[in-house]
């Protein structure tokens, strides 16, 4: 099945408590696409622009795993480079730099052939833009969508009205606090799904995830990997995960998105292993099965009933 | 089988957003009984001190469940008194005082009959203290200890002597980092078992509660609760569910500790619904088992495990 995504594809660099990386792949569109292609049916289609600097070969990886490349637009300029520190912990970091170059015009334009992608994957950029990519398509079976901070704050409007044509908002738990103005994840989650989304992912880093439906909850860990080597990528690779998962078997009548929470949970664990998107140059369907399963056997508990008073 | 718990009994006055209560049971060792002794065949032994100011008669209602409050000691003077203030978001809280009284000189003396019991929880107290407890009881089958970051760095070397006494190490995210000074909560947790207990429990607040034992590791999430009321107490509530629910069925093999980290969660979760201890006042069988099938419910997924491209 068709996954369309719109998003970043940049240069980063890159440096931890463990080693650098220089203007390496990143990007949105990049961590999902090596994340989303894995899965046996998805043809992922991606639309972004870089500047006339950008090591187009390096993409040659992805297009060799089916990913339409057709869309990535060249215009004249520098491509989107962003150049960011781990601190020790590898919680936090600092940007040393943004340098949008022709991403800061960047007006996504769905080519025709991906019009009618079943599956839209809207990465972490203007809503204004969000929205326009959707007037593009033609009738998506199920779009997702990220958003971050600083949208929530200065394009609220845009994002409100992006919002009821969503069937998948993907946020962390400080930006579904912030958009919904309330403390609590539950009330949150429900504010946003009372606009629109019929599911809302709540990403939480170390913590895992956690997917809002209709009435349920679902629940994954963060893996516990005792050294993660740089953290860039790892939501969208999550992204790539799951949307990669729901084009290999379809969204059915929801429980799918729990499996895909954890084969999201999965790639964004694996995308922390290496600099850049480069895990997912090497990983194989043995190593994501097995990740897959330590998920399952971390959160299953048989009991006894009867321990409790009568 | 018994439980003994060494801890505080104290009175809280606690003001939230929702309300407040005014000097009310509080302290490690009464959520701690209250929980514990919800479980058959749990016979929670309690040793602490008062104030002469201490409401003996509200406690009533711990002894009617069969807890032994023999080993409560009555000194003159104030008794253990804490006044918080909870923020909007019920994370944080302003400490408003902490008045310890007559729990200041409190030297811990285990009752002639309690000297056998089976379980034993060390509540969070000076870990000189926690050795001196541990020096007095026959042989426990299970030691779970209860520390905290003021301990970690003023009894470091009292901790480190005591931790090969302890099978099992209850801290939350940031104390097992503080004391294994790394900010990798698994390295954190290995350090600590290197030095000692067997399984560690990291409480990590509304992300949930991981255990860690030899090879592998359990997580349960948070119960999400659309309204948190009283934060107080929820970390001894669940120590009291997790030692309740194993002094019920015994601790086995170590698969009962995942059951366990299960019924601690639930009753953490039940004690934030209401001031002090009064959540357990009314709890039911039932409703226990309701929720830890909802604690199932949040991590079960089935998927399909040949999306991924073979």
């Amino acid at each position: 099945m068709s996954i369309l995504v719109v998003g970043s594809v940049a240069l980063d660099t890159v440096e931890t408590p463990f080693g650098s990386a220089e203007r390496v792949l990143g990007g949105s569109a990049n961590f999902f696409a090596a994340a989303a292609s894995l899965f046996s049916g998805a043809r992922v289609q991606v639309v972004g622009v870089v500047g006339d600097d950008y090591p187009m070969a390096d993409l040659g990886f992805l297009s060799e795993r089916g990913v339409d490349l057709s869309g990535i637009e060249r215009a004249e300029g520098e491509s989107f480079y962003w150049k960011g520190r781990y601190h020790y912990d590898l919680n936090s970091r600092d940007t040393i730099w943004t340098r949008l170059g022709v991403f800061a015009d960047f007006q996504p334009r769905i080519p025709e052939n991906f019009r009618s992608a079943r599956h839209v994957f809207l990465g972490n950029i203007d809503p204004v833009l969000q929205l326009d990519v959707l007037d593009q398509v033609d009738a998506p079976e199920l779009v997702a969508c990220d958003t971050m901070n600083f949208w929530i704050e200065g394009s609220r409007d845009a994002l409100l009205k992006l919002l009821p044509r969503v069937d998948i908002l993907m946020v962390n738990d400080a930006e579904a606090r912030q958009l919904a103005d309330h403390p609590n994840l539950l009330h949150a989650a429900r504010w946003i799904q009372e606009r629109g989304p019929r599911w809302v992912v709540i990403k939480k880093g170390e913590h895992g995830a956690m997917l809002y439906d209709e009435e349920r909850i679902f629940f994954v860990p963060g893996y516990p990997l005792e050294s993660v080597f740089d953290p860039t990528g790892a939501g969208d690779a999550f992204a790539g995960g799951f949307m990669g998962y729901l084009a290999s078997v379809g969204p059915g009548n929801g429980d799918e998105l729990r499996a895909a929470m954890v084969y999201g949970s999965a790639a964004g664990s694996f995308a922390v292993e290496a600099f850049s998107v480069d895990r997912f140059r090497t990983l194989t369907p043995l190593e994501i099965a097995r990740r897959v399963e330590e998920f399952r056997e971390m959160t299953f508990f048989e009991h006894d009933a009867g321990s409790i008073h009568g």
